[in-house]
């Protein structure tokens, strides 16, 4: 999708509006806010994709207050954009035709974990570090991990994943059941809490990774892990990304359980030396993790580092200790801002992609090679057990003639995913920013997505202008 | 649903299926099997829901072969009934607005193995031991395993699951993608072949579980996984049911990655003894698999019998050699089979629910109370590590008596799955025998479900009657 594109949507407002403000202004209160910094915070996006601004922002505090906001909305033909922290990456929060961004900040309680069957429940607003810092006491924790410490309903929106998804699974994977206010304001729940189910279709999974365009999230059910007895990571150093490649596809081929894998090509050590003050040698790395018994975590690390030998990596130098290991991830969970450092006063563009694991290597060489060719500054990190990595561009946002190279290069990124079976995005999500893609993703499946959305919003209020435009949008 | 009403809906056949039928022929001259007992076979189902014959039978060889069935009944506005291998248990292949039985099991070929990527693509006739006797070389397995060796295809639209979900999840886990014809004779694929996606509705997890009431699955590609180094199976006796199940609850609570473990109540054990030839002692029993490393293996194994002993339970009798194991899972696997023997002539009817696993044990001891005091011969057995237990009730289907009083204490079980969280349906489906606790279930989420069908399906010509019945239907 190219920026041009995207901004000639900005403000065809609907005509409804002003009326459902009014309306929405008398029920709420000052929790409706239409100053412009509130509402340009809440059209912030960490992309190159400029601010479309909603007309209002409210601040929810409860189910039925959600249900009221959507009623008025629907009554009056209003789009609502559900807010969680704002750090999504392809322009989900932005208003393109205005209403209000629904912040859903302070529903942020945790209603309720129940320890024996690993399993909580909590409103949107709470975000992972919030509830790990809940759980601390329990011996439990929750997995899902993308590097912003952003919502749980949002992560849940947006089917995020993060570094633990290759053990652990995404956010499809450990939803359980969420409550939604649909479109028309009714207010559903989408499964029980048993682990199981096939009492018909799976709403849970279509509303995780809706993005907001079939209905507003309103309480999840989350599964929850005991805290491993062991855990221990690991940094790793390669001659070059190929080696720490293979070392990883043979990791998984031998379905060795490991925690996290990821890759950090040398420019994106560079920038995290610079940024988390490591000192690590500026060549590609991978940072691992293994959970389990004391007994069981020896053996996987010791598998890993027969794999690392025979793939021409260096040691393994491992972190045991709580303090090195959280210094260790909060270095790869900062590593967007640490990429900024490569060029400053630039903005960092990141993109993804998702492969089968045996084109991994294949896809990222030639991200590079094409990277370079463009003249662009472009480190490479990801998840890489899932086939799924990251490109940062480190861009002069102001320089038309750099958007349009980033705007090419990420086409061709997407094309090349696509032509080895691949995703155009494995967990940042369409959005804007990839709506140009799916259609070659998923073809006529497209218009299915699209039956949906016009059966579930047939007034195309909730999110409009995400994933795919609409003929009433 | 009392038996009563689902036979009421018998046959009130669509107006344009005759001229449908003519046109069928035409195409597909004598693979339309019309004789009755062929249309008999494909509403043949394990339950005591009496046949509701289809007026034809097509046995389909490929998509476009079934692309072209589906345009054919679309125009006329005829019901097409998806058929695996008929092993579904609440009535999934009945056909009770008459149409065609779409038979699948000769699209049955293993259309690829990704080994370097852990997936295949299949066609949905191939059962799942034919695949797994297809992948006998290649060191890999796929795991899940519904009692009967059902089709893959029937597998993924019933959301099936099995003995080893505890470890690899269901069909919900299992499937990467799918292909499916739709109601308007579109052919979609749901996703590509990445491990993980963000790109859009996650179609593939709206069509596994729709039960063939959105579109016909014509192909699927599935995770696989390396076959364990080491595998463990085991037997423990305990005095009650509620000791083993505490055992369960145990295992699951400290996380103990056990891959099978499967309750079989006093009653259950005598049936088994007498058809698989067992002599274990007549009380209940909990059948396990650990699968890992030697030393993981080894170290699970002990940390299980520490809870077994814990929990009042007695010595865990292993079984390691490939003979001796696959004797105690065919056992298991025959238990339906085995169950009739308690009751020679009776017919069984299998029911499941799924709770969580802090209630499981009160949901069991007070089903096994409300058996006996209604006199019904119920075995119980289950996959207890997901919180779900089957009751299979030997009945006597020519007295009406019988199944009445079957048909109460069924919903009775499901209401208290209800009142403890669960679900009606673990991994059964709803077809026609549960339609009508899903309302009890899901409330108002069963109303979107059915928006997604008429958007879908507007002529309900895609297995009408199931999940829940429609104005149109």
């Amino acid at each position: 999708m190219a920026l041009a594109d995207i901004l000639a949507e900005d403000r065809p407002k609907r005509p409804g509006t002003e009326t459902a403000l009014a309306e929405l202004a008398e029920t709420f209160g000052d929790r409706l806010v239409a100053g412009e910094d509130v509402r340009r915070a809440h059209s912030h996006t960490t992309t190159y994709i400029p601010n479309q601004l909603p007309d209002a922002v409210l601040f929810a505090r409860s189910e039925p207050e959600v249900q009221t906001l959507v009623k008025i909305a629907a009554k009056h033909g209003m789009p609502i954009v559900p807010f969680g922290t704002g750090s999504s990456l392809e322009g989900h929060v932005n208003a393109p035709f205005g209403g209000v961004s629904l912040d859903l900040s302070e529903m942020d309680r945790v209603l309720s974990v129940n320890a024996e069957d690993l399993d909580c429940t909590v409103e949107p607003g709470v975000t992972r570090e919030a509830l790990n810092e809940h759980l601390r006491d329990t011996g439990l924790f929750f997995p899902i991990d993308p590097g912003a410490n952003a919502s749980l309903g949002g992560m849940a929106a947006t089917r995020a994943s993060g570094t633990n998804a290759v053990r652990y699974g995404t956010m499809r994977d450990n939803v359980v059941a969420v409550n939604a206010v649909m479109a028309d304001g009714s207010l559903i729940r989408t499964a029980r809490r048993a682990k199981k189910t096939s009492a018909g279709y799976d709403l849970t999974r279509l509303l995780v990774g809706s993005e907001g365009t079939l209905g507003v999230i309103t309480r999840l059910n989350l599964k929850l892990y005991g805290i491993p007895e062991q855990i221990l990571s690991g940094v790793c150093p390669f001659e070059d990304v190929t080696n720490a490649v293979n070392a990883v596809i043979q990791t998984i081929q031998m379905g060795l359980p490991v925690a996290r894998i990821e890759l950090l090509d040398a420019l994106s050590i560079r920038a995290t030396n610079g940024y988390s003050k490591m000192d690590l040698p500026e060549t590609p790395h991978l940072f691992v993790e293994f959970h389990g018994s004391p007994a069981s975590v020896a053996e996987q690390a010791e598998t890993f580092a027969a794999i690392v030998e025979d793939s021409g990596g260096g040691e393994l130098k491992s972190a045991s200790r709580a303090e090195e290991r959280s210094r260790l991830w909060k270095a790869r969970h900062d590593f967007y801002w640490a990429s900024l450092g490569l060029r400053p006063g630039a903005k960092g563009i990141a993109t993804d992609v998702c492969v089968p694991v045996s084109r991994l290597a294949d896809c990222i060489d030639e991200t590079r090679a094409d990277a370079e060719a463009a003249g662009l500054i472009a480190p490479i990190v990801g998840h890489v057990g899932d086939g799924n990595f990251h490109v940062t561009l480190l861009i002069d946002t102001d320089e038309a003639a750099e958007i349009a190279s980033a705007e090419r290069f990420m086409k061709r990124l997407a094309e090349r995913a696509l032509d080895m079976d691949g995703t155009c995005t494995g967990e940042h999500g369409i959005g804007q920013g990839k709506r140009g893609y799916l259609g070659a993703e998923l073809g006529e499946a497209v218009n299915v997505m699209r039956a949906i959305k016009t059966a579930l919003d047939p007034l195309n209020i909730m999110n409009p202008g995400k994933i795919f435009t609409l003929d009433t949008a």
